[in-house]
């Protein structure tokens, strides 16, 4: 595509670096840009340069902020007894859009991934047993995604926090949660796969 | 989403005044950006700042380019004889990836919509007929969208063009084509619509 300016070049290839944006994709994108105000583009290049700079790592759950500890660990209406443990920032947003959580968080930043060499220690499991090792929570959610990888992780995070209780009678009275499973809302029986749907009979509840 | 610092709530709404990116793609790629090296940043914020001030319009195709006449127009080895009339400069893309076109375009910049107060006089169409006129032109191909503004574009021009060759004698033997409409490669007859099917039918071809 040598006949292409070089700027529009290269602004294809940054976009499709980002995820789930093809080649095609990353062509409409650099062309539409073409047709938007230099205020705007302007706007959105500054914002991409300085997304990190005002971002830190919120000291007590991990999850990305401009302050330290982040909004929801430093706000008192929340019950901090309550941790969802989970893998990315991003599904933080997930459980607030429920408006159904009232508790707090803990990112992992990532799931157990031997294939990628992503190991426990590369995640903030440590940093979970420490807040554990408070007292002060009463029940963890694991809320790590429901693939192989994402119960790998719950399933050692769990044991790791049993050891843990084994230690030391104060925690006896902390509760280990793991997301329902079950048949997404709207869904169509016809289409659930088999697993699923055993584990929405599994997990049926009076009605 | 008060919880998320301002920086990344500002990049989400970039994101999401892109074409076919909803809030959820627009948190996700937002995200994803937060992994990546600041240089790649730098370089992706930078690169949109810049998109149009290398930019320029070729002033005998309209095609956007870094240089005027733009590198397909000042190619000898093109032919200028053929000439294919495309909405917007994106399609030139699709059209050298076939690799099966020699000759040059003509960009009109959009097509007649009337309910979006677009018409003959914000494309570039008098700008072809001044082209046509010179009479190096042998053919027109047509090559708009096959929608109800693509097809009333090549309607109008292909009107104008024949006004054109009315008054004047040199361009009798200008010819008007518009790409052939029929069945799209790997297609299933099955789920073809009927004016596709008809069309395909019309045109059909010793074979």
């Amino acid at each position: 595509m040598s006949f292409l300016p070089k700027t529009i070049e290269t602004l294809i290839e940054n976009f499709q670096k980002l995820p789930g944006i093809g080649p095609k994709t990353a062509s409409r994108l650099t062309f539409y840009l073409l047709h938007m105000p230099q205020f705007e583009l302007e706007n959105f290049g500054k914002n991409i340069v300085s997304l990190k700079k005002s971002v830190v790592y919120c000291s007590v759950c991990f999850n990305i902020s401009s302050t330290d500890p982040c909004p929801i660990c430093s706000d008192e209406a929340r019950d901090e007894r309550t941790v969802c443990v989970i893998e990315n920032p991003i599904e933080i947003l997930q459980f607030e859009k429920t408006g159904k959580f009232k508790g707090t968080y803990h990112v992992l930043h990532g799931a157990i991934n031997p294939l990628n060499n992503i190991g426990p220690d590369e995640l903030k499991i440590g940093e979970l047993l420490n807040r554990i090792k408070s007292g002060k929570i009463k029940e963890i959610i694991l809320a790590t995604n429901p693939n192989m990888e994402g119960e790998a992780t719950a399933m050692y995070v769990k044991r790791e926090i049993s050891n843990l209780k084994s230690q030391n009678s104060r925690l006896n009275s902390l509760k280990i949660t793991r997301l329902a499973h079950g048949l997404p809302v709207g869904a169509d029986l016809e289409f659930a796969d088999e697993i699923t749907l055993g584990r929405a009979l599994e997990g049926r509840r009076e009605f």
